[in-house]
């Protein structure tokens, strides 16, 4: 990614720098692997995450894709940064299980002087197609 | 707006709407205003909607588009609907005031047969500049 | 617009930076009016312009949409700039006319200091609703 | 893909159909393969498809990313299909080179019964990471 695809966070030090800075949602989101490209991250749906008729709530996915977003560019610009989100686009394909975890798979597209870009695939355990895409812009400062 | 602009539900029926089926979000949003082509919807920013550094979370900004949209929607086509959001894309532009409302303004700008488009501006009491802007697609079952 | 709205180009001001810089769509796109928060831009459709069954290609309304973002920047900062467009989202919501001008108008939401976003809304002339709407954010170089 | 992901039509077909019936782009894109989970289409850049600066146009990727995800739908639904794009949320990450092929791989996300969701990756020959990110959504006909 750019000539900067070094490692500089790991999966405990993310979970660290998450319940350290972002108190409102400790607890929420497991980051379960930093893998080649990107992180995958868990969130274990809850009754408070669901909508009429037991769907997962539009806010629910956006917060994890957002959040996915986040750590895939702080495992690779380290807890320094202060990236904040300017742009999202975000598609729902598919009912997610009512009681079954998201795994959100991110992917680091690019990772530019003042630009980041990323795209983001969230699954429902039990259901083989992605229930969610997205793509997320974040501006980072400089380094 | 497509033939259908006439008006199914005003301020309190919106209201009552939310409050009935959207136990999770109960007391969270504020009909302010059924206008001519949307609505306006209002939040009161609390301690659980900040992120570090005293900023709105983009997950409160998603959650306030996503709800104006649908009951601008729900205005021209009445309370029988199950419409759900296909996609979002928002753009965060500037930082909301930690104190100070947002006031969501949704435009109904297409009410099809299958696919309903609006789109919105954010603004943050205080700030004369939106702060963020969305649009979103509804698919509408039959009616 | 973030402090910064002075008008730097006008109408024949862009004109002549398009006809000098843009050859290859040389003729294409008429400035119509720089506006209180943009400009509107006009294109004439023809023959190359349509898809199978009479309808405007979507490659011809983003194109116009681009146009009117990037020019409703430049009337702004003047002619120096070499903005570049990073993202759009364009929703087509309407069969245009074959046979009628398209007609953009543009708003300029934020001009900061390396990202600009614009909404840009297409009307087909004839038809009273708007055919497409679109959002781009353009990176802008330091001035 | 949603129970429907049989391959209805070739590399030979699509090109075929192409050639038919888009006139206004005859020889512009040639259909490289029917994969997987959708299709890669190539684009030979010339002349008319440069910015000023060598840079190869936003429109041009537009209508590279917009061919390949009506392919990718054509591929398995048939050429009996009036599908229309309804959205396209399009990330410009890298510049492309100016005499080197595009190659646009599309991955069909999904096919339900009134939208398909596509998502896209754009290669310029010679640059190792995409230069274009898409997603689309097109409206699609009863069958």
């Amino acid at each position: 990614m750019d000539g900067d695809a070094n490692i500089k966070m790991d999966e405990a030090a993310l979970m660290a720098f998450l319940d350290t800075h972002f108190l409102q949602v400790k607890g929420e989101f497991i980051v379960e692997e930093v893998t080649d490209d990107g992180v995958t991250v868990r969130l274990d749906v809850a009754e408070r995450h669901l909508r009429p008729g037991g769907t997962v709530s539009g806010p629910t996915m956006f917060a994890l894709a957002d959040v996915g977003a986040y750590l895939a560019i702080l495992s690779r610009i380290g807890p320094v940064a202060l990236a904040v989100t300017t742009n999202c686009s975000i598609d729902f394909m598919r009912k997610p299980a009512p009681d079954a975890p998201l795994r959100c798979e991110t992917r680091l597209l690019k990772l530019g002087r003042v630009l980041a870009v990323c795209d983001v695939l969230i699954f429902s355990e039990g259901v083989v197609e992605a229930v969610a895409r997205a793509s997320l812009t974040y501006s980072i400062p400089p380094r």
